[in-house]
């Protein structure tokens, strides 16, 4: 019998590919993680994203410390995938995002926003909220035990010739 | 009529320490934000948790990337609550600690992890999972819009008096 392999990571397969872009298109909030500009640790907090090509989007407070903490350093992450109700969250499929936060143009995507967040119309417009696009440098899929893959930005891209 | 306050982080109440308490307590996973060591910056995974009094207790993979972090930098952060399936994720309250990982007795925790966590008996005394105690150095709760309180590790321990 061959060694077990000691790194659980799988080569990335197109199965992989489709799983990491379903995860994407069917998220509306994540836990964003950022650093504390005051400790240097990690922070999590919750916030609604959106997905524009490669990037994902979120729409946050000035007042906010994930806001504050991402003005100060742009690297962040996000974890996509929640668990359903009597799902077991373990198993359940999720992927992490390894990104930086940039600028937005929140009135570009306030359509698109909206359609997807409709509750968000009460304050999309208000000025002490502000759209970041969270470019992704690398990403992490866990699905489920024994399945991880590491993925490149371009897999998270829709193939060519697809819709 | 005065001026909006510009803080809005709330002063602590009662109320606040006995809804952080509660998130703590039915929490059975959690999304855990490292430092990764190769970017320094943030890395957010799901974990499943457990509550021992003053500190969180997560069982790790020796193998994951969030375990290979955390031995290189204790520093951590856990964002508990999760919505309900139809709930508004945004409105729904959560509970961000900021953790410092340490080693924590597998063997001492074995029964009371398996009463939350069923499943993981499969894989519990594998010598390649390892329990870590994640002490709180302070926490966040967000009871939803305009309800953020600042607490201390002694406000998510039960009051005097209680069982």
């Amino acid at each position: 019998m061959p060694p077990e392999p000691i790194d659980p990571i799988r080569p990335t397969d197109d199965e992989a590919r489709a799983l990491a872009r379903r995860l994407l298109s069917e998220a509306r909030h994540a836990a964003l993680g950022v650093i504390e500009p005051e400790t240097g640790g990690p922070f999590v907090t919750r916030v609604a994203v959106g997905w524009d090509g490669g990037a994902a989007l979120v729409l946050v407070s000035t007042l906010s410390q994930h806001t504050r903490a991402l003005r100060a350093e742009p690297a962040s992450s996000l974890l996509l995938g929640e668990p359903g109700p009597r799902g077991d969250p373990l198993t359940h499929p999720r992927l992490t995002l390894l990104t930086r936060a940039e600028p937005a143009d929140k009135a570009v995507h306030r359509a698109s926003w909206l359609a997807q967040h409709p509750k968000a119309g009460l304050y999309y417009d208000f000025a002490d909220f502000l759209m970041l696009r969270l470019a992704v440098r690398s990403a992490f899929l866990n699905g489920g035990f024994g399945k991880a893959f590491r993925l490149r930005p371009e897999d998270l891209r829709p193939p060519a010739g697809a819709a």
